[in-house]
C-alpha cells in the first residue's frame, strides 16, 4: 500500500467509531429525544425534535462526546414564549444542565457521559425564511443526510481529523477556522479527502464554490462556499487568510511526506520561567505585557474582544514608535496582551513634520507654536517645517502604565475590566507570565505554520 | 519713517558701495581689461574683453572684492586652442594665479586686492547658439545691464544681502540658493526688494515667471525663471525646495518684524566637545559618523559627492532598522557623514515576510529555505509565510565598519577616498568633531528654518 494510503489507514482506525460506540451514542440520542417529546407533550404547543450536527450525520470521530439536540416549533410562536418553553424543556431533559445564550437561549448539561444542547428553534419552510441563525442547522443536516453516503461520511471524518490535527477546525471567533459543515461541503465537493487535498494544495484564492449554483452574493473572504440552503450566506465567511494559508500549507505537507503525526494537535510543552528568558535574550528583544482579568463574557466574545484590544494596543505603541516584532493575546482565568517590542527605548525627542512652508496662514501657526516652546527648530526640510520635539513616553512601560493606554482602540469589555485594575509586565516579570501560560508561550516562541 | 524703511536704510548705508570703492574697482577693472587686450595682441587672434558679474552691472555689495573678465574669442576657433590661448592670456595678465576648472580651464589670482578671474568663451551672436555655458554670461550682463537703473542695481543690493543673510545666496552646489542673475531677475520683476519680499511671502509653488515670454519647456522645479537669453533655461534650476521655503519664511518674518540681523550671516559659536555631550544627552539620541579625507575635487563636485553618499549611507542603515532622526554632512580638511540614530541597537533578529503560501513554488521554497536554518518560523502571518532570521549587524557601527558599507550608493570620489581608509565614530568619539565642526555642529543642534 502507498505511504499515505497506509498513514490514512491508521487514522481511520483511531477516528471511525466503532459499532458498539455508534449504538450507544443513537441509544442515548433517543432517549433524549424521547424524554423532549415528553417535555413537549406537556406544554400547549406543537413541536418537534430533531438531532443534528456530526453526530446526527455520523461525521463525528471517535471520543466525541457532543449531541445536539433541536426542537422546533411553529414559526408563529413569539420569540418570548419560544425561549420560555425552550428552557422548560430543556430542564426536565436535563435536570443537572445549565442555560447558556446564543441566538437564544438554551440549556446545556450531561446526560448518561455525553454533553448534549438542547437548543430552541423556528421550524420554517426553507433556509431562507429563518428567524434566526439556529433555525438554518436542521436544513443543514438534511442536506448533508440526502448526500452523504458512509464512504463519504468516512472521508469526512479523516478531514475533520486533519483539521482538528493542524488547530484549524471550529468556525468559533477564537480558531476561526472550518465549521463542520464547511468540512463536509468541501468532502461532498472533491468526493474525498486526497482528492480535495490536491486540489486545496494548489487553490489560488479567491476559491468559490456553489453547490447549488443559486449564489446571488460575492464576497471578498478567500474561501467562498455559498450556502446550498440559503443563497446568500458564504458558510466559510469566518475563516482567517491564516487558516486558509495553514490548509494548504499542510494538504502539501501531508502529501509530500505522509505521516500521521499532522493529525495530532501539537500541545508543545509549557515553557519554564527560565526558558522564556532564554528565548528573549536569544532574540534580544523587549517583551512587554498587560495583564487582567479575562473578561466574564463567553469565548464568542470574548477573543474578538481581546483580539481588537490587542491591534488598539499594538497602534498605539506603533504611532508613539514601540515597533514591534510581533504580538499575541492569551486567555484563561486572566487575559494577556503580549507585545515583543524592538527596542526598550526611545529617544527623548520625536520628530514632527509641519505643514509646507509656503501654505502660509498654517505654516505660521505651527512655527509660532513650536518657536515657543522647547523643541528643537522649527526648521525647514524640504519645502516643510519640521521641529524635534519632547517625546512623550520613551519607554513602553511609561505608556501602558499611564492613562493614555485607555485613548487606544479597547474591546468595550476589556475596557472596563482594565479600568478596575490591571498589571503591566516587562524585564523579568515576563518569565512569571510562564506559570499562566507556558504552552502558549511555547508556541510563540517556537512559532510553526 | 517705517519701521521697515529704517531697517533698510541702514542696510543700504552698509552695502552700498561709496564712490571712492566704485571708482577704485572700475580703476582695477580697466587696468585688468588693457592687461588682457595687450596680451590678445601677442596672439594669432581676434578676441575682446569684457567685463561681466555683479561689478560690471554695478550690483554688487561693499567689501566684495571680485572681478569676472571675459575674453571673447570667435567661434570658429577650436577648443584645444581656445583653452590655450585662454590660459596664456590668464597667466600674462595674472602672473601669480593659478588654474582652474570649471567648463574650461581658466586662471584665478589676486590683483591689486581683488579676486580676479579670467574665462575664455567664445563670442556667439545670440545665447541660443553658446558653444559652452560660460558662453551665456556675457549675454546676462547686457541683458541686466540694459534694464538696471541706479535705483533698481540698489534694490538688487538689498536683496542680494538679504539673501546672504538667510544663507540662500549662491547657485553653487553646496548652498543651492539664488544666484546674483536670479535675483536680479526677480528685483526687476517685481520692481524693488520690498515689492518682492511681499510677494514671495504669498507665493505658492510652481512659481513660474518668463520676463521675455519666450519659454519652451515645462520644469518641475518649485520656481522657474526663464532665462531672458535662452527660452529653454529656468535660471533656478539648482534652487533647492528648502531655499525656495527659506525665502519665504524669512520674507514673512522680515515683513512682521523688520530688523537689520536677518541681513547679516548666523555664524553660530562653535561647540565644544562637552557641548556636544549636552546635546546628545539631552536628545537621548546615538549618533554615528564615518569621518574620512574630503575628496581633492571642486566644491561643486565635492557637495553633490558628499550628498549622494550621505543619502546612501543613511538608505542602507534604514534598510538594515537603524532609523535615524536626521543626517548631516561636514566637509573641511576631512569630510563626515553624520546620522543620528533613534536606538543604539537592534534586535538579534528581524522579520522577514516571504511570499503568500498560495504561491506554490515559490512559497515552497521559501518554507525549505527557512526551515532548514536557525530562524524563527517560518509561521503563516495573513496569507504569507513569514519568518524572524538572525539580523547581520545589530549596531550601526558593525555595519558601517564592514566591508557592507561599499554596498551603499556612495560618490565615485568619496568610495574612492574611504577605501583608503576611513574612521567610524560613536560614543564619546562623537564630541571630537567638535574640534574641526564646532559650528557645524552648533547648527545641527539648534536648527532654524
Amino acid at each position: 500500500m502507498e505511504r499515505f494510503e497506509e498513514v490514512v489507514a491508521e487514522v481511520r482506525k483511531r477516528v471511525e467509531p466503532d459499532d458498539d460506540e455508534r449504538e450507544r451514542l443513537q441509544q442515548v440520542a433517543r432517549s433524549l429525544a424521547e424524554r423532549a417529546e415528553n417535555a413537549i407533550a406537556d406544554l400547549p404547543v406543537e413541536a418537534d425534535v430533531i438531532q443534528v450536527g456530526s453526530t446526527a450525520r455520523g461525521t463525528w470521530t471517535s471520543g466525541d462526546r457532543d449531541i445536539d439536540l433541536f426542537v422546533r416549533f411553529p414559526p408563529e410562536l413569539d420569540r418570548e414564549t419560544l425561549e420560555s418553553y425552550g428552557l422548560k424543556i430543556g430542564h426536565k431533559v436535563l435536570p443537572e444542565g445549565h442555560e447558556e445564550f446564543a441566538e437564544h437561549p438554551y440549556v446545556k448539561g450531561e446526560f448518561e457521559g455525553f454533553d448534549v444542547d438542547l437548543v430552541p428553534c423556528y421550524h420554517v419552510e426553507s433556509a431562507t425564511e429563518i428567524q434566526s441563525a439556529v433555525d438554518r442547522t436542521p436544513f443543514h443536516t438534511q442536506y448533508l443526510e440526502a448526500r452523504l453516503d458512509d464512504e463519504l461520511a468516512d472521508e469526512v471524518l479523516l478531514f475533520k481529523q486533519f483539521l482538528k490535527g493542524i488547530g484549524a477546525y471550529g468556525s468559533d471567533l477564537r480558531t476561526e477556522g472550518f465549521s463542520g459543515y464547511l468540512a463536509e461541503l468541501l468532502v461532498l465537493e472533491y468526493g474525498g479527502f486526497r482528492a480535495l487535498l490536491e486540489a486545496v494544495a494548489d487553490w489560488h484564492p479567491p476559491v468559490r464554490f456553489d453547490p447549488e449554483d443559486h449564489g446571488t452574493e460575492t464576497f471578498s473572504d478567500p474561501l467562498v462556499v455559498i450556502d446550498p440552503t440559503d443563497p446568500e450566506r458564504n458558510v466559510a465567511a469566518v475563516l482567517s487568510p491564516e487558516n486558509f494559508a495553514r490548509l494548504q500549507h499542510y494538504a502539501r505537507d501531508l502529501l509530500s511526506e505522509p505521516r500521521e503525526s499532522i493529525f495530532v494537535p501539537d500541545v508543545p510543552e509549557p515553557l519554564t520561567p527560565n526558558e522564556v528568558s532564554e528565548f528573549v535574550a536569544d532574540r534580544g528583544t523587549t517583551p512587554v505585557a498587560i495583564r487582567f482579568d479575562a473578561p466574564d463574557v463567553v469565548e464568542d466574545q470574548l477573543y474578538p474582544q481581546l483580539q481588537k484590544s490587542l491591534s488598539g494596543v499594538a497602534d498605539a505603541l506603533s504611532r508613539r514608535g514601540f515597533e514591534m516584532l510581533r504580538a499575541d493575546l492569551f486567555a484563561d482565568e486572566t487575559a494577556v496582551l503580549f507585545f515583543e517590542l524592538s527596542v526598550p527605548e526611545r529617544p527623548a525627542i520625536e520628530r514632527h513634520d509641519g505643514p509646507p512652508v509656503h501654505v502660509r496662514a498654517h505654516a505660521t501657526g505651527f512655527y509660532e507654536k513650536y518657536e515657543a516652546d522647547d523643541s528643537y527648530g522649527p526648521f525647514i526640510d524640504g519645502d516643510r517645517y519640521a521641529v524635534e520635539r519632547k517625546r512623550e513616553f520613551t519607554t513602553a512601560v511609561e505608556f501602558l502604565e499611564s492613562d493614555s493606554i485607555f485613548d487606544a482602540a479597547l474591546g468595550v469589555h476589556v475596557e472596563k475590566t482594565m479600568r478596575r485594575g490591571y498589571e503591566v509586565l516587562s524585564g523579568d516579570g515576563i518569565e512569571e507570565l510562564a506559570k499562566e501560560f507556558g504552552s502558549e508561550l511555547a508556541r510563540y516562541f517556537a512559532p510553526k505554520p
